[in-house]
């Protein structure tokens, strides 16, 4: 490894800078009247070290590939990272104090991308430091990019089980390129934190987890750049500096006392913290200058994807591992992630062909989530999969990906009642409406081998959080290969002139609504059968279409709950172009399912063909 | 601490009794065609020993307080847990046979409380011991009974964060009375675990979060006896056992050997395997008898709520607190946990007031909602709160709680756009969604100090998961004290014989809608004001009919995503009571906000009064 070049500032110079960094968390906060100064005071010689002699950054190209990254872990000390981005000469004082936490600026209360130093959005605490792992796997494995990942984190975000997840997988991955600053502070938002400054533990922690821990007195310059120097040598673990600071340092009335979380100092107070600090300054600094390196453009081929018989009996799950398979040999740029369980996502399709794109994250879907966060910031379109159930284990990850503007790519098998024997902890019954919640996303459920694969390539192109929903067991292919399936759009799978009544299906319930239709045809009622692969954007015109030819009759039925589900999204469609005399049946899974067979539990919900008929004759009697 | 009575059976006897665990393992899976008999079998010294000599548990009443815990957080080792109610006596070899796994049977794939001697659904990995720290804080703080919570591990899910944030409490909780038992078989689904048998980094790990870690041979009778009887010492940490354990530990064919997770035998192999353990056996076993104690019944008076003044201005985040405080006053049942944000979330007042009664989960919102979840099977009105958009972050456990069969109730504050400056990481947008989706759920919204007071004293009374989303914001009261507020209930806040418009709102945007009916009113058009405070379950009837009553047209304004809210509650309900010619305008959050002022968000998203009132004409007008 090189060594660090120690341009910038010299050691007898990070203190004014520090006092600067302090400073303009305080105006900045101050003029904003909110945020928080004392979160922002306790790391303010930590960063001062850091971006003047450690952070290989080159400021006027925040893209170039050989830039190190700087991620906010404790991001409501966004004070002190917009004041460094200040020292650094890429923000004015003005927007400093004019923009800070104001209404369409980007210098927002907790840091976004929409900042182009920002990686990862921050502000959940315990985040920015797992998806700092998937840049640094990124940096390691894919790119083999010399930067390193430096992470600011609070105390109080170590007690989220996801920072453990997240050391967990720096050691088991070797990251070495991952740098882990903790700001152990000893206050959190409402008092004490559960370690306060037990070094000790926090360091036992770290190191068993298999980190190398080093502790510092986080105001002792020559500490801090001596255990920031760390990085450049020769490390065969990531490591961990343990910080021990003082909240609100730099301000004796504020320092270490309770209280003072989350508040601006009231401006007479700011005005003698400011004087107490040596007044303000316009210091400018850069530190040492990032590698130049070259990333080459991938070369992508044309994808020669699976294809399906019509009729083929094939699980989508096994389908998805297929076409993900497919496209990672023609897409260098494909990476895929598992919780321990891509013998049964299909993933270990893609893990048999192209090994060295494949994270296993265990156990561990917070940080899947996490990582394919921070393998979308470095341009790989990577999918994670787990079984539909678990993926929520990730909800908050998800919740903030759209806030990150990553594009997050995910696959949930073993949806619905379907699975049968394994019983209610293996469904997932919620996952359509936590993933239709996420702001801007996309929903599949396709319910064979072709559509599948269609949509999987589609994901691949599509951005923001995309998720496809598949099915634990096989179901005869219904399309002919080469068949589209645009975004959006729907299939009528059987219809006439003169249809009675429409049932809309996905997955497993798309075959249900077929055999239903197959018996109301004997009985001598028409139905028209939709297949909704897309659940969102779900297909208005085609549905709303279709309901009107049948009189305003439509049953759907789904293998989830009734919320927030594909009823939900039909009902909400509808709505758009409004159906005169609507008359909708909505079978979905109410109640707590058991062990069973496929065959007993969609009976049991009710979502079966027997009372996707039923519901089909009611509607018709009126 | 008394000492166990050694009942049962002596040293010598046990492996007869694990030979019939694994026995029993093996042909309930067999027989059911689907189960996890080798990741029973590795476990079954432990529990052939544990539940002869150490779980002190009155077989007979399941009930009994002073009766041990025994959580299965490895649930797919089902076979085993029902192989020792067989043992125990209590489940039937016939029933054994004929219903594990089986429709409406109780034997589920998983374990659940269907089961008269399971505490909670285990299943989805890294919950049965975050769910047993709650059982095991209500018995060292609030039964103060002698009671042993004893967890099987599996050593997959130590990968699970939530599993090092359940040890970290158990460790600041002083749980001596909780004792893990890590099954360590090497072996995960689909091949190696991360730490394989690396007893001493899972040993250095436990250290470090503060418990008393034994290792042991787990196959070794006579050294996990004596680790058990560790839990009748003086322990001064919360004892974990680490056991080194073979995969399909009896039959030689499948020890240690990878692609036998989550298989039965085949016919012919179980026989071989139950010949080489010695065949089947009928040993019957209780252990040591458990302590008898009484548990009293609690003294609950009459809550002497908090009352608000129309027009006073309270955020509803604080009346929330006031009548969390007032009912525990009243009710020592109720208790409260937070995650480290209670002078923000109203909880404050409450730990004013019952400090002994509430539970600071510091950051860690997977393990607040799982200690939720184990104080409520002890009993306990348990309150949970976070940020809105922070609960998500429990997802997974919120979605298992009604698999577990008991009633949690959570309040999330700070909701939606209108926190304003803090940015999109901490506004709940998603928070509706997540908990109507969730099985048998009740969801409220109320929008002053009066409804709020009333909704807390219901949701004590609720079975099941209930919530409350609260605002940041003060806004001014808007009923007379004494007002009722049922469930599945609305107000008509404004109205008259002719209304033009009906606009419904919740929370912050019930207020812009009251605004807006005031501009439309000067206007000249008459607009009717609904509180939707009961999103789950929504007013059908009324809400029907006030849409009825004003020509179809409806406004519906919520700070959320349009998915999975009160827009969605509303659509659902007009559709079961449909409405001809429905002219619906649904406002709701599209788009990432930035930071501002609650009035430009509220604008910026298009729900605040302007919009609203815009939005009726419009309809008016079309």
């Amino acid at each position: 490894m090189s060594t660090t070049q120690h341009e910038g500032f010299d050691l007898s110079q990070i203190p004014g800078l520090a006092a600067q960094l302090r400073v303009d968390s305080i105006r900045s906060s101050t003029s904003a009247g909110s945020g928080h100064p004392t979160s922002s005071m306790s790391a303010a010689d930590l960063l001062a070290t850091l971006m003047s002699r450690h952070l290989r950054y080159d400021w006027d190209s925040p893209e170039a590939p050989g830039n190190d990254h700087l991620v906010f872990s404790k991001g409501h000390a966004s004070p002190l990272l917009y004041a460094v981005y200040k020292a650094a000469g890429v923000v004015s004082d003005q927007e400093l104090m004019n923009g800070y936490r104001r209404f369409d600026e980007r210098l927002e209360g907790h840091p976004t991308p929409v900042l182009p130093w920002v990686d990862v959005a921050t502000g959940s605490l315990g985040q920015g430091l797992p998806d700092a792992v998937g840049i640094a796997l990124s940096g390691k494995y894919l790119e083999k990019a010399p930067y390193r990942v430096w992470v600011l984190c609070g105390d109080s975000e170590m007690a989220e089980g996801s920072m453990w997840e997240a050391l967990d997988k720096a050691s088991h991955y070797g990251l070495t390129n991952l740098v882990t600053i903790v700001d152990v502070n000893r206050l959190g938002q409402r008092g004490p934190t559960d370690l306060g400054w037990d070094l000790e533990s926090y360091q036992r922690r770290v190191e068993a987890f298999g980190a190398r821990a080093v502790v510092i007195d986080g105001h002792d310059i020559a500490q801090i750049d001596h255990a920031l120097a760390e990085a450049d040598g020769d490390l065969d673990k990531p490591l961990v500096i343990l910080a021990k600071t003082v909240k609100g340092k730099g301000f004796s009335e504020v320092e270490d006392a309770d209280g003072w979380h989350g508040k601006p100092l009231p401006q007479d107070k700011a005005e003698k913290a400011i004087a107490e600090l040596g007044g303000e300054s316009n210091l400018l600094v850069r530190g040492p200058a990032a590698p130049q390196i070259d990333r080459p453009e991938p070369t992508v081929g044309t994808a020669s994807m699976p294809t399906f018989e019509k009729g083929e009996g094939v699980a989508t799950r096994k389908a998805y591992g297929a076409a993900l398979a497919a496209l990672g040999d023609a897409d260098p740029r494909v990476v895929a992630l598992d919780g321990e369980v891509s013998n049964s996502t299909g993933t270990g399709t893609f893990v048999d062909g192209h090994p060295e794109r494949f994270f296993e994250m265990f156990i561990a879907e917070q940080q899947m989530v996490a990582a394919a966060t921070g393998l979308s910031t470095r341009g790989h379109i990577a999918f994670a999969s787990s079984f539909a159930a678990f993926l929520t284990r990730a909800a908050d990850f998800i919740r903030m990906a759209p806030v990150s503007r990553v594009d997050l790519r995910m696959v949930g098998s073993h949806a619905g009642v379907e699975i049968g024997a394994d019983g209610p902890s293996q469904m997932g019954l919620e996952d359509l409406a936590l993933f239709a919640a996420t702001q801007g996303s996309t929903v599949l459920y396709p319910a064979d081998g072709t559509s599948t694969a269609a949509l999987v390539q589609q994901m691949a192109e599509t951005s923001g959080v995309s998720y496809m929903r598949t099915t634990r067991g096989e179901y005869p292919g219904l399309y002919e290969a080469g068949e589209e399936f645009p975004l959006g759009g729907s299939k009528t799978l059987v219809s006439s002139e003169n249809d009675d009544v429409t049932l809309i299906g996905a997955g497993v319930t798309l075959h249900e609504a077929l055999s239903a239709a197959a018996t109301l045809a004997e009985q001598g009622t028409r139905a028209r059968v939709i297949d909704a692969y897309s659940i969102k954007p779900i297909d208005v015109e085609g549905i709303s279409a279709a309901v009107e030819a049948t009189g305003g009759r439509v049953v759907v039925a789904e293998d989830h709950h009734a919320e927030g589900g594909l009823g939900a999204a039909v009902l909400a469609g509808l709505a758009s172009a409004p159906i005169t005399d609507l008359h909708l049946a909505h079978l979905a899974v109410d109640g707590v399912p058991g062990s069973g067979t496929s065959a007993e539990l969609l009976d049991w919900a009710g979502i079966d063909a027997a009372h996707i008929a039923s519901a089909a004759r009611s509607l018709l009697e009126g």
